[in-house]
């Protein structure tokens, strides 16, 4: 008797593989390969005995150690909600109760990628649309792409998101009479993945001010991913669109810890708008009824015992003294190539690079092929664009300078540039045998 | 200007309230309340010790510590998945390569619940059909209903769902052409959350027999909720559905260390069919792109050094006593009442009682409200069925022996039987006001 093959769902069948899993693959098989392309953050500054010695004393007194191995709640540990809330209102210098907001108004997930998971769950049907960066994050187009959600983009400059690029597509979309399908502008607004730039301080304002203009008839709601917002080794902390947002109506703000503290915590977070939670919760009940209850006492104890501040201060010279590898090493290497450009992030671990537009970078361009040949890869910018392949720009490419060693970093950029070079070569190669021919 | 209101998906509006965060409150706002309804493990039992010394010792290795403090994979914790495989094929005495299976294909949730979201995430579309117990596992259901998935049930008996049933509705489900939408048959076949009971060997052979019945016009999948398995605490471990699928292809085994571990490190597994691995990792990619990585450190560390297994063991004891005192307390308080009976659970951490048809102990029913008086609650067994209130059986209640002490377990269930009285005394007064009215 044959076996009838499996039928998967709609929701499924739209959800694509993930970009990065290839590179894990290759990074895999290679171990020589010098990866810039992996969102790993720096290994040896993990908090290894911070995290040892709070979960020796966590552990030390029975009665916490039970209730950090029990179930908890699926809004998440109280105290901790309360530390988060006190934590992003001091980094904005404002107080809760000035935002509207109580810990009732926090919700922890597992990561911050949950959170934004979630959200998209609660608050969008299939043709909704939500409106990003170009580039923006990708794997929050996978998750936009498998619920059917068009995606519309407005292109950045150095100050971020252009936001009368914005304001103009908004009115389109009033006049095409598509305003109600507008749920969501999504902006990572602090050293962007994956560009690694920031939304400028007056934009902040005025991202706010322009989804206000439609408040009586549609509440666009902003979700402010400032995942990377704590890596900041460069310049002052600008404050979020969230502590604009006084009455606490239109900004979802979500933080994690695991930039700036430990992806193996896996601990996400945000503070939102009171109608959002109870809706977020059922659906959470569903997913998981409540993050990892150990991690989120080892995080509360790490935030009380100062160690958590202390390693985002020691964070801030690792990142900044990567960061100015990279930077020396695209300085040295790129620099003589003209039409070549990349960003300079002031937090983050992202770099952009905009290579001569004949140079394809796109995941089956040349460029990656040879890098994978000389053994370095990186993200192919066209990840972070959406539209149809052929429609999204091929010359760009997310280059990390998270998990790799300074030396890594420098010899990275090295095979990086040999391989366009390899790539130029044969492209003019090509066209000498078209002039010939012609 | 006014403010609009958000309009939620449709998924959202279809995800109903959980039943259990009314009785979380329910026993914040009164601590003299006796929970048997809380789903919680036994708090005195978790393995505090056992966690401590065995992260003292991962983290004393720092490359260790920094391991598990990074980004782990989708998947899962490779040596951990390895020993998962190992550790269900050591319970039903077999080999992997006899089920044809590897670590491969082992994935690692956050708890089994998110196993259980994912999988209908990736496998059911609105309108199509899911076959569970009557009664199930609530929460469960309540995954089903925001996919919009239609429940069919299959009564159960002593020996858990009756296959003959589920044989008939299968045949009528293929008589009205609906066979194709028949995408899963759910079991919780070891000690079922909520009525205790067990799937029989035989039937366990039967269900995987009825399903290969249909397996060249339609794939249906078994979801072997085995959550409850390692809490047994009387008789021989009856081998698992998993073990008669031979070629992998019809049984997903879904498990977790919640319940015989720590519920605090929030981890469930599942071993499944090959077929199945890819979309529910790219799915899962967009989730979380895995589960929390210390957790699964600990737990790999706490399987090989003999501490899981010795746990497990000791909960036999605990669990044994605890569900003595539910059954004694049982016997002693509503042996006399006729009408009443309840189930004798081998294991897990649930009984099953099933109270006189004119006793309404659903959510709105005169019951709960009495014993909330009275300072005792469990869960309504309603929750547990499906169909529109009216058409569910009112008089059954799931009382869980998993978190009250055994002094409280006796003193609930005292304070059950008097709010049973008080409510049988305001039914014969109606009845006595009826008559002489009539």
């Amino acid at each position: 008797m044959g076996l009838a093959s499996f039928s998967f769902s709609g929701r499924s069948n739209r959800t694509p593989e993930s970009p990065i899993s290839y590179f894990m693959e290759q990074a895999i098989e290679n171990p020589n390969l010098i990866s810039l392309a992996a969102g790993l953050v720096d290994t040896d500054s993990l908090p290894v005995k911070a995290v040892a010695d709070t979960m020796a004393r966590l552990f030390a007194d029975p009665q916490t150690g039970k209730a950090a191995l029990q179930y908890g709640t699926t809004q998440g540990y109280t105290l901790l909600r309360e530390k988060i809330l006190q934590h992003v209102c001091n980094l904005d210098g404002v107080k809760p109760e000035q935002l509207n907001l109580t810990a009732q108004d926090v919700v922890v997930s597992t990561g911050s990628q949950q959170l934004l998971y979630l959200l998209s769950e609660i608050l969008l049907d299939p043709g909704d649309i939500v409106i990003t960066e170009a580039p923006s994050y990708f794997v929050y187009h996978s998750v936009l792409a498998s619920g059917d959600v068009r995606v519309l983009t407005v292109p950045m400059d150095e100050e971020g998101m252009q936001t009368e690029e914005l304001a103009r597509l908004l009115e389109q979309l009033d006049r095409a009479g598509e305003l109600h399908r507008v749920k969501l502008l999504y902006v990572v607004d602090y050293f962007q993945n994956p560009s690694g730039r920031s939304l400028s301080p007056e934009r902040r304002k005025e991202l706010l001010n322009i989804v206000r203009r439609y408040q009586d008839r549609q509440r666009i709601l902003i979700l402010e991913d400032a995942a990377y917002r704590e890596l900041r080794f460069e310049g002052d902390d600008w404050r979020s669109i969230k502590s604009h947002d006084t009455g606490n109506e239109f900004v979802i703000y979500a933080g994690t810890f695991s930039k700036p503290c430990a992806p193996g915590l896996k601990t996400g977070y945000a503070l939102l708008p009171s109608e959002l939670i109870e809706p977020l919760l059922r659906l959470k009940g569903n997913h998981d009824f409540g993050s990892n209850n150990l991690s989120q006492y080892v995080l509360n104890a790490l935030i009380e015992n100062g160690a958590y501040h202390e390693q985002v201060r020691y964070l801030a010279g690792v990142y900044r003294q990567k960061r100015d590898a990279m930077l020396e090493a695209l300085e040295r290497e790129f620099s003589d190539l003209p039409g070549t450009h990349w960003t300079s992030p002031r937090g983050g671990m992202f770099v952009w690079l905009t290579l001569p537009e004949d140079i394809n970078a796109g995941p089956s361009g040349k460029l990656l092929k040879e890098c994978i040949r000389e053994g370095v890869i990186y993200v192919p910018g066209e990840f972070g664009h959406v539209g149809k392949p052929g429609t999204r720009p091929t010359n760009e490419a997310r280059l990390s300078y998270g998990d790799a060693s300074i030396e890594k970093i420098h010899e990275g950029i090295k095979r990086l540039r040999r391989a366009v070079e390899t790539v130029r070569r044969g492209e003019k190669k090509k066209e000498r045998v078209a002039v010939a021919a012609s």
